[in-house]
């Protein structure tokens, strides 16, 4: 059972030259992961996305434009990660509810997941998370 | 031995609502690829990235913000593939030289990779992607 103790943030190295910038996620190497897919969402300034939480997936978050505040729950204590910059990758184990807010215009982030689309692995419903979290304890 | 003829799009769903839009790739049922590594590269208007082939690594490329001009070449032919919205998803298997131009400031292009990082996987010398090239007609 995860808590938002478990949650982690790498910094991982960002190269850049006259031409912008390259930062690179290796699946197995920097998040011990198998690396299934990846999906890429933007946001408007003040929008909110996210508010679940998975059973079985691990998800790596990584803002690559703009900036998103990440509040991570385990029911029990929250923690509040501020993304602004790519090489900031922020991993949620399985088991933590998460919200994605959206701090800038047109803000992009990328998300590693370990494992394919799968909606029974979502929690979607906060009474729900409680419950289960609960169950999870016992 | 891959041609430009190899080369493929993808054009992927794209979620839209009005906080912004999702678009997910699954490596196994999207590409058909192990998903191994993932870079994200910025590019100014006018840069030229890539400028090189790989021997056996399968690169997928996505322009999430902006609009980049892929080059792709396999010695005899050429094709150019105009990536401007993150939808479209440019599969380029080994063997084929490729350039990236970015044409509007901060563009951002994703790499999905079906290995790990390995610089001798690398030609970065045209005249050697042309002797490699012959050498594989052989």
């Amino acid at each position: 059972m995860n808590f938002v103790g478990d949650i982690r943030v790498f910094r991982l190295p960002k190269f850049l030259d006259k031409q912008g910038f390259l930062v690179a996620f290796d699946g197995a190497s920097d998040f011990k992961i198998d690396l299934r897919r990846v999906f890429v969402v933007s946001g408007h300034g003040g929008s909110v996305r996210g508010k679940h939480a998975h059973k079985a997936l691990t998800q790596i978050l990584v803002c690559l434009r703009g900036t998103c505040r990440v509040i991570c729950d385990d029911g029990e204590a929250r923690r509040e990660v501020l993304l602004d910059t790519p090489e900031d990758a922020l991993q949620i184990p399985p088991g933590i509810w998460a919200e994605e807010h959206y701090i800038d215009s047109e803000s992009i982030v990328m998300v590693l997941c370990d494992l394919p689309f799968d909606e029974s692995d979502y929690i979607r419903d906060y009474a729900e998370f409680l419950a289960y979290r609960h169950r999870q304890r016992e």
